[in-house]
C-alpha cells in the first residue's frame, strides 16, 4: 500500500501564514520584530566556507557546552535540535511505545496533536487556564495510565499563561513518564522551570528552548533541551547523524554569547507587551494576562473574533485565529515594535 | 519505564571520525576536496539578517522549482530536506508499518540497518555486488513478503559499483513496496536514474541526491528526493514544519545555479579517482571499479585492511575500515586532491 495507513488518513499540521510581502504587519507568528544580534552578522560574513564542505560537529559541542555553562550544568545533558521541532518529533519516538499516548494541556501548542498523529498515538487534552473556562489544577487531575509524554508548554501558548515552577514539578512528580515543558517563551516571563531540569535528582522533566523567539532566530532553525543523561542520550541515539549544521550552530552560538543585547531586545518586547495589553483592555478587550510575547485576547461583544481577524487581514495586518470551542473567541496579538502596535490599535478603532 | 524498549537497547549510528585538527589528511566520509562554488561565500556575505528573524519557507519554494526545473519535471514532484538523512528517517516512518520491514543492499550504507532498528522494524539485506561474493541478480532474488521500503544505493557505497538504470527499473518494478534510489554519489557517474523518479507512470520510484558530496557542502545539510505526486505528499505531512533553515535554502540554491563551477569540480574528482584507482592496482591491490568519489579496495596479501587503517591513522591519515564478513577485507579509501592522494600512496609505500 505503499503509505502508512495513519499517514494517508492524517492532516498536517497547518503552520501559519507567511506572506511574502513584507508590507505586511506580521503579528501571527509570534517572532520577534527586532533583528538578531549584529554579532551574527558578522559570523556569516566571515564564516569559513572549507567548513562548509566538511560534515558538521555532530554534537554542537561548542554550542552545548555554551548553553551548559549558562545553566549550571554539564554538556551531557544537553541536547540541540533542527528547531525545538526536531526535539519534539525526537522525544515522540523516544518516550513513547506504539500503545501508549502523548498528552499536553488545552487549549495549547496545536502542533502537539498533530505530532501524536504522525507517531500514531492518541492525543490526550488537558483541559486548563482560563480559555478552558475551567479551575482545573493539572497537580490533581485524574490522569490516562498510558499517559507516556506530557507536553507541557509554559508561558502556554496561544494563551500566554504562566504556571509557577512548583505546580510543574508537582506535576512532574507524579507523572510517571516524561514531561518534556516546552519554554519558548520562558525569556518573556517573570520565572521559569530549568532548574527542575538542571537537578541533580530529575528523573523525567526536560525543558526546552528556542533561539527562535527572545534571539530572533527563526530562520535558523535552533532549539535545545536540558534533561536527565539517559533521556538526552536516547535523543542523541536516534537522531540524524548531522541534525544541525555548521553555519546555523555557529550563528545560534554567537547569538546566545551576547546576553547583552538579548537582555535588551526581551526588555523591549516586555515593555510594549505592558503598554499593548492595558491598550486592549482600555478598548473593552479581555486581555489574559501574558508572560510571552503575544496576548490572547477576547473583543468586547457583539465584536467577534473571528470578523475582526479577517478585517484585520484586508488591512494587511495578519495576526492569528484558532477556531474550535476553548480559543474562536479570541485572537492570538504577537508583540510587535510600539509603532507596529500603534498601528494595530488604530487600525481596531476603525473596524 | 521512560525510554521505549527498542530504544532502550539499540546502538546508534557511529558516523566516520570527524577530527578536529585541520592536518589530518581526511579520506574517511566521502567529503568533496575542492571547496563550494564561490557563489555560496557571496550569499553568506550578504545574508539579509532579517531573514532569520522570520520562520523560513516551509516548503524550500525556491530551490525546490529550481530542482524540479532542472530535471525537467515540477516542484510538487520535489522534497527537500534537512540532509538526506531526514528523507531516510521520513520514508522509513511514511512508507512503513509497524510490522514491515526495511531492505538494502549487502552491504551498502550501513546507517540503514539503524534506520531500521531505529524505527523498529526488521531489516533484510540483499547480498549483491563483488565484495558480497554473489552474482546475485537482484532483479530475480526471491523478496521478503513483509520489505515496504528498500534503500538501493546508486552507485553503491561502500563499494562504489554502479548498477544499470534498467536494472534498478526491473527491480522497482516487481517491488510492491517503496524503492528509495540513494544517488548521494550519482554525479561521479556514467549515468543515474532520475528519468525513473520523474516518469509521469512511476508509482514507486524516489530518487534521492544530496549537496553533500559533489557540491561540497556537507556542513549545511541539504538533500533532495524526486518521486511520484503521492509519496512526496506524505513526506510533506510529517516533516517538521519547517525542516530547513534560511541560510540553507539560499546557499544550497546558489551551489546549485552554480553548473559551470560544479561540472568542474566533478570532473576534477573523476579525473583523480581514475589515476589513483590506476596507482592502487599497479600496487597490487584489488580495486572494485568505482563510479563515485571513493573507492573500495583489497591490499594484497598478507597485508589486513584493519592493520593498514591503523597504520594510516598513525599518520594522520584517516580512511574508513567497515569491519564485517563482507566488507572486513577491504578500506574505503575518499578520492581527495591529486596532492592528497599522492601522500596517501607515499605513505602506502612506507607500510
Amino acid at each position: 500500500m505503499k503509505i502508512a495507513r495513519h499517514i494517508r488518513s492524517l492532516e498536517g499540521y497547518v503552520p501559519g501564514e507567511q506572506p511574502r510581502s513584507r508590507r505586511v504587519i506580521k503579528l501571527n507568528t509570534n517572532e520577534n520584530p527586532y533583528p538578531p544580534s549584529p554579532k551574527c552578522s558578522k559570523v556569516l560574513a566571515s564564516f569559513d566556507l572549507d567548513r562548509l564542505r566538511r560534515y558538521p560537529d555532530p554534537n554542537c559541542s561548542a554550542l552545548a557546552e555554551a548553553i551548559a555553562k549558562a545553566n549550571g550544568t554539564t554538556a551531557d545533558r544537553v541536547f540541540v535540535g533542527n528547531g525545538s521541532d526536531e526535539i519534539l518529533s525526537l522525544c515522540a519516538r523516544a518516550f513513547v511505545e506504539n500503545d501508549e499516548s502523548i498528552g499536553s494541556l488545552d487549549p495549547s501548542y496545536s502542533l502537539y496533536k498533530t505530532l501524536a498523529a504522525i507517531r500514531d498515538v492518541k492525543w490526550v487534552g488537558l483541559p486548563s487556564g482560563r480559555a478552558a473556562g475551567t479551575d482545573i489544577d493539572i497537580r490533581r487531575t485524574p490522569l490516562d495510565d498510558r499517559l507516556a509524554l506530557f507536553l507541557l508548554t509554559n508561558p502556554n501558548a496561544p494563551t500566554g499563561e504562566f504556571r509557577e515552577p512548583a505546580s510543574v514539578a508537582a506535576f512532574a512528580r507524579r507523572f510517571k513518564g516524561v514531561v518534556l515543558v516546552d519554554e519558548a517563551y520562558a525569556d518573556f516571563a517573570c520565572a521559569n522551570c530549568m532548574s527542575l531540569a538542571t537537578a541533580p535528582r530529575n528523573r523525567n522533566v526536560i525543558v526546552m528552548r528556542t533561539f527562535s523567539k527572545s534571539y530572533s532566530l527563526a530562520g535558523l532553525r535552533v532549539g535545545y533541551c536540558i534533561g536527565p543523561r539517559d533521556l538526552i542520550e536516547a535523543l542523541y541515539k536516534i537522531k540524524d547523524s548531522y541534525n544541525v549544521d555548521a553555519v546555523a550552530q555557529s550563528v545560534a552560538l554567537a547569538a546566545f554569547n551576547d546576553r547583552v543585547y538579548h537582555g535588551k531586545t526581551v526588555a523591549k518586547v516586555v515593555k510594549t507587551r505592558r503598554a499593548f495589553s492595558a491598550a486592549l483592555e482600555k478598548l473593552g478587550w479581555d486581555v489574559i494576562p501574558s508572560e510571552a510575547n503575544f496576548v490572547f485576547a477576547k473583543p468586547p461583544a457583539p465584536q467577534k473574533a473571528k470578523d475582526i481577524f479577517a478585517r484585520l487581514k484586508e488591512k494587511s495586518i495578519f495576526v492569528r485565529y484558532f477556531p474550535g470551542p476553548l480559543t474562536g473567541d479570541r485572537l492570538r496579538i504577537t508583540i510587535g515594535t510600539d509603532a507596529e502596535m500603534a498601528v494595530f490599535l488604530t487600525a481596531l478603532k476603525g473596524i
